[in-house]
């Protein structure tokens, strides 16, 4: 088939790249024509502008956006919606919120352009392996683009599938990435655990190695468990300071909205909130509290350890 | 090499017989002696008491305990730690807390005994894929008893490993199944919210299968889930009640001890505990505190849904 890849960051230059092996035809375009000239050089077309893109793909065109989310996404969708026309496909491979999703799904429906998300897994990880694709959208646009799918998941028969309507793809994708961010918390609280046993001196890339074979708890995750301890056993290089990129919070909230309790999930993401403060407030005021009732001694700012 | 196995239950019914297609000599006992006589129709010499089990063996003597753990561990160990003699080795691989390894141990040491923990992880499917040995004990018994370890491990080279002295194994052990807890409590939830999302009509079973071929939270857990799902999907057959064994609330005892913080495997722990209450009463005291306060409805034993 041919498409339109907008967006030729570390997912997108790559699932270009997956595209052009398998055969496809790939027209490329990012704000970095430094980017364009990567996949042009793997074989791409390259465009300078969203117009180029379009002018050089046939109607009915699919055109997969792999942008951050929020605004990135938006703009460019805003942009590109006057250039197409009826029975175009927009497929948003980003982390969109799902609730984003259905309303562009409306605005571009208006115009008779279907919108079908993808959530997309696999990271770095996608272009070797393949990238899980969770897709939402119509039956009949996601069986049209099947081939598409099919050469960028780990193979054409496993890997990707039609969750469900428009917004399901992503919604399906928020919920994976907050079983994500829980399946992390539980290694690291287990590692953090036997690092803290000084006195039987555990070499944890080795255990890490040795659960990979047989135990219950192997997984890919563990597979990077493994990397990551080789590589420093004792993480000396890095900072207890963990970022997230939006998706745990989604699921947090549409827990609250389901009132449907999720509450590992949930602790997962406030830890990452708290390895990213040094002196949290609430923490000290903790420490008054005890002084103030029990005399306890607390620790002043420039007492060392601060 | 020739062992004892004692514990001819799932676990040690299936390891001995994974020794002997590994071409080891197993003398079997059980105190079932239907179990004996199964591992004897593989190939296992039987006895039917633990004087017949140790005079069938040439010291040094490898005497593996397959129990569970508490009374049947100790008592065994007790009945037969006066039948050894110096440089016999009783391998413990049941899920002991290290603690009570580690006083075993002790005793043991008294008599010239070495006492080896093999923390054990592959459930139902270890006979065919191999088990998960964490080994805790003396460097020179461990690799003595090498051979042992790598029939049972999924491979010779892999999934078996010594962890450290004796007590480590069972210790390693015990922050794995802690480590388990978290896991499947993540899946858990993130599998609810999915099924909660009613207006998606999510395919459960597929989005699980498709979860398993490149995506980030792929793991052998994530394969059993499918396998649950498929056989059915609303898990209508089940009733919400989940068990534990000892290895989670000894995990969050070693968390408090080292006040280290494992609060996803502590909070996994808990709501193993929740899913047994039916009408706990610290939730009826919050319905009766809001109604004293603010004269919210509460609902009384027979208004249904009791």
């Amino acid at each position: 088939m041919e498409l339109g890849m907008i967006g030729l960051g570390r997912m997108g230059g790559n699932m270009a790249q997956r595209l052009l092996v398998s055969g496809h035809r790939v027209v490329a375009y990012d704000t970095n024509q430094d980017a364009v000239a990567g996949s042009r050089s793997l074989g791409a077309d390259g465009a300078s502008t969203l117009e180029e893109l379009t002018a050089q793909l046939t109607p009915p065109r699919p055109i997969w956006l792999m942008l951050p989310q929020g605004q990135p996404t938006e703009d460019t969708m805003d942009a590109l919606a006057p250039l197409l026309q009826p029975a175009d496909v927009i497929l948003d491979g980003g982390n969109a919120n799902y609730k984003d999703t259905l309303r562009r799904a409306e605005k571009l429906a208006g115009m008779g352009i279907d919108l079908v998300d993808v959530g997309t897994s696999g990271g770095i990880w996608g272009l070797s392996e393949g990238y899980t694709l969770m897709v939402g959208g119509k039956d009949e646009v996601f069986q049209r683009l099947e081939p598409i799918f099919q050469s960028l998941a780990p193979g054409p028969d496993r890997g990707y599938s039609h969750v469900g309507p428009v917004g399901a793809g992503h919604f399906v994708k928020m919920v994976h990435n907050g079983v994500e961010y829980a399946l992390m918390e539980a290694y690291a609280e287990g590692f953090e655990l036997m690092a803290a046993k000084e006195e039987f001196n555990l070499d944890l890339p080795r255990i890490a190695n040795t659960w990979r074979h047989g135990s219950v708890v192997r997984s890919w995750l563990l597979d990077l468990v493994v990397s990551a301890l080789e590589d420093d056993p004792s993480l000396s290089d890095l900072q207890a300071y963990v970022e997230d990129s939006g998706e745990g919070r989604w699921t947090v909230q549409e827990s609250v909205d389901l009132a449907v309790p999720a509450p590992v999930i949930t602790l997962s993401l406030l830890q990452r909130f708290r390895s990213r403060q040094a002196q949290p407030f609430g923490a000290k005021l903790l420490a008054a509290l005890r002084n103030q009732f029990g005399g306890h001694p607390v620790r002043r700012s420039g007492d060392g350890d601060d």
